[in-house]
Order: C-alpha cells, then sequence, then structure tokens
C-alpha cells in the first residue's frame, strides 16, 4: 500500500448543521461532488467527508451503537502560539463546545481542544516540532 | 483556518503492536521523530499517530470510556477494483480482520472494510469519481 490516506469520514447526525459547522466555524469551502447526502471538504490533497452516521455504519456492515470516547481525535496545527489563542477565542465567542483551553503541552507545544457537533474532537495546537512550511 | 488537517491519532491499547500492524500489513514507513511513546506515519503532508488510548484521553481531558461504533473510518482508495481484491485477498491470508468482502457499492465504487488492531475500521475502495493521479 502507497503511504497515504483517501478520506476520513465524520458519521454525523444532522448533515446540514454539521456542513454549517465546518463552513462557518472553520471557514472551509465544501468541494463541488458534494451531494445531499454527503459533504466532501478537500483538505491538500485528501477528503474529509461528513455522511450519516447510521448510513455510514450500515456501509461498513457493522452496529451504529456506541458512545463514550471515539479514541481517535484530528488535529489542526498552528504556525503560531497566538494563533492558538485567537482560535480558540473566536471558537468560545460562537459558542463552540471548548473542551480544553490553550495551554503548555507536556510534550513541548501549546494545545487545546474543541468539539463538533456529534463530539467529534479536534485539537488546536502549535507544535514547534512540526515545520508547516 | 486554513483548509489542511495537521494529524489524526488513533488511541491504541498496545503501541508496538499497533505500530506493527501498520508497519507490516500496510508497509508503512515511520517517521523518524517517532518515538517510544508515539509512532507516526507520514500521509502525504498530514501525519497518522498512534498514541496509548488513555494517555490520549487525559491529553483530551475527556474521559477514555468508550463502546462500540467510534463513527469514523478512514478510507485507503485504490487505482481499480482488482487491487482491492488483492489488498483483501492478502489481508485475509496474514490474519487481518475483514469486516466486509469487497462488493460493487451503491455509491457507484466497490468497497470493503477492515479493521486493525484496536477495532478502527479502514475502508478499502475503488472510486471511480476520485482520481489519485
Amino acid at each position: 500500500m502507497e503511504q497515504r490516506l483517501s478520506i476520513i469520514t465524520l458519521g454525523v447526525s444532522d448533515l446540514i448543521k454539521s456542513t454549517s459547522f465546518y463552513e462557518q466555524q472553520f471557514g472551509w469551502i465544501k468541494s463541488s461532488f458534494s451531494n445531499e447526502n454527503i459533504t466532501f471538504f478537500e483538505l491538500q490533497g485528501m477528503q474529509l467527508s461528513l455522511y450519516e452516521r447510521s448510513a455510514l455504519a450500515k456501509d461498513a456492515t457493522v452496529s451504529d451503537q456506541g458512545t463514550g470516547f471515539r479514541g481517535i481525535p484530528l488535529a489542526y496545527n498552528t504556525r503560531a502560539e497566538k494563533e492558538v489563542d485567537d482560535l480558540i477565542a473566536r471558537f468560545e465567542k460562537k459558542g463552540v463546545d471548548i473542551i480544553k483551553k490553550p495551554e503548555k503541552a507536556a510534550w513541548g507545544g501549546y494545545s487545546s481542544y474543541i468539539s463538533d457537533p456529534d463530539g467529534y474532537l479536534w485539537e488546536i495546537a502549535y507544535n514547534p516540532f512540526i515545520n508547516l512550511d
């Protein structure tokens, strides 16, 4: 297998609400091949897709029952610590659920967590060890 | 926010076992900045990381309790239907847990699902609508 990932899908309870969250809170623009059943956001060569949760489970032939910690947070790394503060301040103002306020992390970075409408966790962090340029 | 994703982290119960799964079953090579606590695989500009599940929950300041469907499968798209069959045949031979055997999908592709050691789902699929080149 080539060392790559094509799509991450988030199983969501309300596609319109979740699409609007990523459009309005993240400021992202959906891909033109999105449709009424699925939303795609192109993220540098891969796609983040939003799809109805029970339909997603059915597609995978597994039960859609599940609760609690998913164990698979997504991370958005900023280019500076201040950018973490600024993003979290803006999220807070807009009513986004802040799970962890920005703080120095044991691994040497500066990290915070927010939740999307379905409880999917996003770490918003500055990592001085990963060069984004 | 720029339209990108930096890291997907999988909370795993056994870091050595999970690292070995992605190295041996997927044939991936870990990043040089991996260490005994965390494994990184670079996937075209983003990182897939493996980190101990309860430590991950602690970092996010949430409970590590959680069961069932996580709702967030990852997808690896191939360049042809036959590649899906070949990969699944190889996974089967190597004892990887096959969740769904390859079949024509309602959305027009050809799709299968496998599970990693912690139950994270990977869709292995051919999608004729997404050009990988």
